[in-house]
C-alpha cells in the first residue's frame, strides 16, 4: 500500500513537471509564431505602401503631365500670335502678365509633381523595399537567436528533471536503508530483551555461546545499515541541494527570459525598422512640404501681379502704343484772307459794344451751366463710388468651402454659397447693369454739358482777352469792358 | 492775274482744312478700331482663361477621382480585414497609425481638388463669363458715347468751315467794295483834276452846268461806295471775328477730346474689368491657398505621428495584445520526495564545507564573468550606437529637387542625389549589415554570457543565503562561512 502511494506521488510529480514543461515549449512556440505574424504584418504594410507610392507616383505624373499640356497648348498659342511680338516687353499688359504668370505657375506645378513622382519612385519605394528586405533578414536572425534561447531553457529544464530524478532515487535509497536499519534495530531490540530473559532463566546455559554469536551478528549488520543508511542520506542531502540549487537557476534562468530576452529578442526584429520607416514618411513629407513652398511662392507672385492689376497704367500703355492714334492734331490756325491783315478778333467801334453784351451773356451763362454741371459732376462721382463698391467688394473668400466637417465628409458646393448663388447673382448683376446704365446717362449729361462750357469758355476767354487788350490801349479810361468785370468779380 | 491768285488762296484753305479734317476723321476711326481690338484681346483672354480654367478643373477632377480611388483602394482592403477589427482603438501600433493618416491625406487631397474642380467650374468661369458680357456692354455703350462726341466734334469742325466760308464771302465783298470806291475816287481825282482845268481855260463857258452834274453824280456814286465799303467792311470784321471765336472754340474742343474725352471714353471700357478680373484670380488664388493650407494641416497631423513612432510602446502593444504569450509561466517549486521534510537546501557538517568551496568557486567564477559580460556589453552599446546613427541619419531632405533653376527649368532627379545614388545606397547598406551582423554576434555572446551568470548567480545567491542562515544559527561563533565571506568582501 505505501509502495504503491509512493510510484504514485512520482508519477504525478513527472505528470506536473511534464505539464509546465509543455505548457513552456507552447509558449515559446507562440511567441515565435507572434514574431513572425508581427514580421508579416510588417512585410504587408510595407507593400501596401510600395503598391500606394507606385499608384501615387503614377497619379502624381499624369497630372504632372495634363498641367504641361495644358500650359502648352496656351503658351504655343501666345508664341505663335503675332500679338506676342507686339505685345511683349514695355507694352505687355497687367491681366496678360497675371495670364502668363497663371501659365508659368501651371508649368511649375506640373515639374513639381513630376519630382513628386520622381522621388515616390525613386526615393521612397527603394527605401520602403531596403526596410522589407530588413524586416525579413532581422526576423531570420531574431529567430535565430531566440532558438538558442529556447535550447538554453530547455536544456536548463532538462537538467531540472534529471537532478530531480536522481534526488528521488537517493531519497528512495535513503528511505530503503533507513527502514533497513531500522529493522536491524529492531532485531537488536528483540535479542537484547532475550539476553534481560536469560538472566532470568540461567537454566539453559548451553545455548549462551550460540546466543553471542547471534547478538555479535545482528550488531554487525546493524552497524552495516547504519553506515549504509549514513551514506545514502548524505547522498540524498547532496541530491537535494543540487536539485534545489538547479531549481533556483532554472527559475532564475526562465524568468530571465521572460522578463528581459523576449524583450530583447523583439527588439532585435525591431531593430531600426521605426527609424527607418520614419526616414521613409520623412521623405515623403519633405517632398510634399517642398511641393507646396514652390507652390506658395508661386501663388505669391501671382498675387503680386494682382495686386499690381492698374486700368491706368495699362491705359497709359494702350496709348502709348499707338501714340499716333491718340496724338491731338495740330490746331486749327486763322487763315487769314487773301491778305487780310487783321488776324486777332476786332474790338473797336461799332462792334465794341455787341462784343462787350456777348462777352456778359457768355459769362453767365458759363456761370449758369458750370453750376449745373457740377451737379451732374457730383451725382456721377457718387454713382462711380456706388459702381467701385459692387466691383471691388470681396467676394473672393472661398475658405469656406475647405472646411472638412468631420462628420459628413461632404464637398461643400462653392456656387451654392452667398455670394455665388444663382439669386444672389442675377440680384447683383441687375443692380450693377442698373447702375451703370444711370452712370452712362449723368456721363453723357455731364460730356454734353463740358463741351458746351469748353466752347463757351474759349470764345469767353478770347473774348476776355481781346477786350483786356483793347481796355490796355485805352489806358486810364474806366471802359464799359471794367464796369462789366467789375460786376462779375 | 490777281483774281486767280485769289482763287487760288481760297481753294488752298479749303484744302489744307478739309487735309486736317480727314486727318482728324481718320484718327477717330483708329481710336475705335484701337478700343474695338482692346476689347477683342481682352475677349480673347478672357476666352482663353476660361478654357484654361474649364480645362484645368478637368484636370483636378481626375486627380481628386484618382486619389480617391486610391484611397479607397486600399481603406476597403483595411476594413475588410478581420486584423482591422482587433488592431484598431488601443492596439494600433504606431507605423499602422501612420499609414492610416497618409490615407487620410490622400482622401483629404481628393476633397480639396474636388472643391477646387467645383470653384473652377461653379465660380471662376461663370465670373469670367460675366467679365465678357461687361465688356461686350460697356464696348458698346462707349463707342455710343464716342460716336456722339465725334458728332460733336465734326458739328463744330463744320461750324468753323461755315463761318470761315462766310469770312471768305464777306471778305471778298469788303475787297470788292473797296476796289470800287477806290475806282470812285479815282474818278473824282480825275473830274477834281478836269475842274482845275476849268479854272485856267475859262474859254468853254457853256460845258460848266454839264460838268457839275456830272460832279454831284461821281460824289454820289463815292458816297454810296463809300457806305457799301463801311457796310461790307463790318460785316467782313464781324465774320472775322466769329471766325476766330469759333477757331479758338474749335480748338478746345478738339484739345479737350484729346486730353480729357479720349481717356474718358478708355476708362468707360475699362469700367470694373481690372477690379472684376483681379476678383476673378482672387478667387483662384483664395482656392489655391485653401488647398494648400488644408494639406498642410494634413501633412503637419501625420509629421506629428512619424514624430511618434516609437518601437518601445508598440512592443509593449504587442505583449498586451497577446498578453497570455508573453506571460511568464509559474515557478518550478520544489516537490519533496515521498513525505522527505527537508525542503531547503542543507548546510550541515558533511556538506557544508563542499558548500563553501563551492559558494567561493561560484564567486570568483560569477565575479570573472561578470568583467567579461561587461566588455562585452560595452562593445554591443557602441555597436547599437552606431547602427543608431546609420539609422536616423537624416538623410530625407529633399528640397534640392525643388529648386527651379530658372535657366534650365528642368526637373533635378532626386535619383541621382548624394543619399539615393545607387552607389551610395549599396556602400551605406553593405556597411549597415556588417554592423549588424557584429552586433548580433555580440548579442549572442552576451546573452549566453548574461544566461550562464544569472543562473551562477541564482546557486551562488541561494548557497549564500543557506550559509548565513547557517552562520546565523551557531551565532557567536566565527565560521569557516565567515572567513571566506571576509576574504571576499
Amino acid at each position: 500500500m505505501s509502495s504503491q502511494t509512493k510510484f504514485k506521488k512520482d508519477k504525478e510529480i513527472i505528470a506536473e513537471y511534464e505539464a509546465q514543461i509543455k505548457e513552456i515549449r507552447t509558449q515559446l512556440v507562440e511567441q515565435f509564431k507572434c514574431l513572425e505574424q508581427q514580421s508579416e504584418s510588417r512585410l504587408q504594410l510595407l507593400q501596401d505602401l510600395q503598391e500606394f507610392f507606385r499608384r501615387k507616383a503614377e497619379i502624381e505624373l499624369e497630372y504632372s503631365r495634363s498641367l504641361e499640356k495644358l500650359a502648352e497648348r496656351f503658351s504655343s498659342k501666345i508664341r505663335s500670335s503675332r500679338e506676342h511680338q507686339f505685345k511683349k516687353d514695355q507694352y505687355l499688359l497687367s491681366p496678360v502678365n497675371c495670364w502668363y504668370l497663371v501659365l508659368h505657375q501651371t508649368r511649375r506645378e506640373s515639374r513639381d509633381h513630376a519630382t513628386l513622382n520622381d522621388i515616390f519612385m525613386n526615393n521612397v519605394i527603394v527605401r520602403l523595399s531596403q526596410i522589407s528586405e530588413d524586416v525579413i533578414r532581422l526576423f531570420k536572425k531574431s529567430k535565430e537567436i531566440g532558438l538558442q534561447m529556447h535550447e538554453e531553457l530547455l536544456k536548463v529544464t532538462n537538467e531540472l528533471y534529471t537532478v530531480m530524478k536522481t534526488y528521488h532515487m537517493y531519497h528512495a535509497e535513503s528511505i530503503s536503508a533507513e527502514s533497513k536499519l531500522k529493522e536491524a534495530e529492531k532485531q537488536e531490540e528483540k535479542q537484547f530483551n532475550k539476553s534481560g530473559d536469560l538472566s532470568m532463566n540461567l537454566l539453559r546455559h548451553e545455548d549462551r555461546p550460540q546466543r553471542r554469536s547471534s547478538v555479535k551478528k545482528i550488531e554487525k549488520m546493524k552497524e552495516k545499515r547504519q553506515a549504509k543508511y549514513s551514506e545514502n542520506k548524505l547522498k540524498c542531502t547532496k541530491a537535494r541541494n543540487d536539485y534545489l540549487l538547479n531549481l533556483a537557476a532554472t527559475n532564475a534562468a526562465i524568468s530571465k527570459y521572460y522578463i528581459h530576452d523576449v524583450s530583447d529578442l523583439i527588439d532585435c526584429c525591431d531593430l531600426g525598422f521605426h527609424a527607418s520607416l520614419a526616414r521613409t514618411f520623412r521623405t515623403y513629407l519633405s517632398a510634399e512640404y517642398n511641393l507646396e513652398t514652390s507652390r506658395h511662392e508661386g501663388l505669391d507672385v501671382i498675387e503680386n501681379a494682382v495686386d499690381n492689376l492698374d486700368s491706368r497704367s495699362d491705359k497709359h500703355t494702350v496709348m502709348d502704343m499707338c501714340n499716333q492714334v491718340f496724338c491731338p492734331p495740330l490746331k486749327f490756325e486763322f487763315q487769314p484772307h487773301m491778305g487780310d491783315e487783321v488776324c486777332q478778333v476786332s474790338a473797336q467801334q461799332p462792334v465794341q459794344t455787341e462784343l462787350l453784351m456777348r462777352y456778359h451773356q457768355l459769362q453767365s451763362r458759363l456761370a449758369t451751366l458750370k453750376i449745373e454741371n457740377e451737379e451732374v459732376r457730383k451725382t456721377l462721382d457718387a454713382t462711380m463710388q456706388t459702381l467701385q463698391d459692387m466691383l471691388t467688394v470681396e467676394d473672393f473668400d472661398v475658405s469656406d468651402a475647405f472646411q472638412h466637417s468631420r462628420s459628413t465628409e461632404s464637398v461643400k458646393s462653392a456656387a451654392s454659397e452667398t455670394y455665388m448663388s444663382k439669386i444672389n447673382i442675377a440680384k447683383r448683376r441687375a443692380n450693377q447693369q442698373e447702375t451703370e446704365m444711370f452712370y452712362f446717362t449723368k456721363f453723357k449729361e455731364y460730356v454734353n454739358g463740358s463741351n458746351l462750357i469748353t466752347k463757351l469758355q474759349a470764345k469767353h476767354d478770347l473774348l476776355k482777352q481781346t477786350l483786356g487788350e483793347g481796355e490796355r490801349a485805352e489806358c486810364g479810361t474806366t471802359s464799359l469792358f471794367n464796369i462789366i468785370l467789375c460786376a462779375f468779380l
